[in-house]
């Protein structure tokens, strides 16, 4: 498998520019996350406050955004990271999709901020019954009752992998607008509340009812980032960083939002930007070693 | 005289995505610097990096960034802040021009790289026959003998008003090209090496004699930051600053290559609003005590 020099989560600003960055330093790199780009980006209102692009919208911005990654010959890989696991001296990421297993030398976090809390149970129950991956999770429940809560309506591709296996799917769609699922996958436009169980998931409790259940996919636009990558050390809900960018675990850095306030996008691209330098730095002494 | 909420020392990326920033919290900003914007932006060559200019060029970026500042009604101060004092409760600005005093609640100091060292027997005689304004200081030297140390083209007009009450004047240029000064002015191409005196400035030393002198006048592009601003506290050659922009002096925050590397374009912008920020938050905290 190629070993990237740099895997960078996230096509927001900070992503982007720790891209550019890596790029300009000529490390091989990998960029994952919405090939449209971070909705940060995309659902901007006016920005008037990023230096160089005067009053932009979030269309604008990702036009500007889009063409500086083709002009350097950027390609992000569309998706999202579900899983990372640091595995000593280097790093293996699983996306949602097929052929998804990655590995890089060294890692920057750039996903944003994490928009929703846990639901009651579901932090213990983690890894017992909920999953944050159907593609990872999905042959664990083989004829058995599942629940998905989706956040966005690209789940809904989840929603219909899993119904190819699982025994039953219950889809609870956690936005507006249409749902397009496959015939075997039961809509239900409820919102969750707690999930139950003692040593594994049982019950998915929602403002409407009760659903015994054997699993439960919840698949946000952000996962938290200590679950998506265990070990890593927060501040509050945010990544701790120091002034370089570099977290608790060597060779992984994060930038933007993640890290905290404030939550602006020129402060999130140059973060992303001493990101990016920081792990130039780390694969150069580790060269060295 | 007016007091202005956020001065803003320096017009490279922190100076000027401060002043944006500051203007869209409805701050009164004041912002200083060389009206057609630093030397780092106007004499970049190539710069591939920063997030939504693909590739841009120095005067692309001048261009871009000056377009940005009048579409947002944003004024330059043309000139060089040569002496700031935190007064308390605000700072004291003093320019090297006419009309040179402003004062502001709060400062946001973002002047770049400090380029040269301290010439030997500068930093001890600084106050005691070294200065680093001569608009300021003309008057102590009237017929007195004066040298002026320019690293500028634009210093030839400090030495020029200089020579309007200074007994004589002394020019060194640090710079190629032509020099053009008014008659007075003696212009002698040496270069320094040191100054000497015991209690107070007593003689110039440089590669190719001794000069005599009551006064030396040292003109460079960027002054020492702990020698713009008396108590400002240092790491290196860089003014310490905190996550949030903060240095040691209540109210006065730091952006851009003063805080230390990587010297980026895209990350000291991002300094910048993250300065700009801290300087709201620190009025907002002033007005509620």
């Amino acid at each position: 498998m190629k070993r990237y020099d740099i895997a960078i989560i996230g096509t927001g600003p900070a992503g982007l520019e720790a891209a550019l960055t890596a790029q300009a330093r000529n490390k091989s790199l990998l960029l994952i996350g919405p090939a449209g780009l971070s909705a940060k980006v995309t659902k901007a209102g006016s920005v008037r406050n990023y230096l160089g692009l005067p009053n932009t919208s979030g269309a604008a911005m990702q036009a500007a955004f889009l063409e500086h990654l083709e002009s350097a010959g950027i390609r992000i890989t569309d998706g999202q990271a579900r899983n990372i696991y640091a595995m000593g001296d280097y790093f293996a990421i699983q996306t949602g999709d097929a052929d998804s297993m990655f590995e890089a030398e060294t890692l920057i976090l750039a996903t944003g901020l994490p928009l929703s809390k846990s639901l009651p149970g579901e932090d213990r129950l983690l890894g017992r019954g909920v999953s944050y991956c159907a593609t990872c999770d999905a042959a664990l429940y083989r004829g058995k009752k599942t629940a998905v809560i989706g956040y966005t309506p690209k789940e809904e591709d989840e929603a219909d992998f899993l119904s190819e296996l699982a025994g039953e799917v219950l889809y609870f769609p956690q936005y507006g607008g249409d749902v397009r699922t496959a015939p075997a996958v039961k809509v239900i436009r409820e919102k969750p509340a707690e999930i139950l169980g003692e040593t594994s998931v049982r019950i998915l409790k929602t403002d409407g009812g009760e659903y015994e259940v054997d699993g439960i996919f919840i698949l946000r636009e952000t996962i938290a980032p200590d679950k998506l990558m265990p070990g890593l050390e927060l501040e509050g809900s945010h990544v701790k960083v120091g002034p370089q960018m570099e977290t608790n675990i060597p060779g992984c850095f994060a930038a933007g939002d993640i890290t905290g306030p404030p939550y602006q996008y020129i402060k999130a691209a140059g973060q992303g930007n001493v990101a990016a330098l920081s792990a130039v730095g780390f694969l150069t002494a580790k060269q060295k070693q």
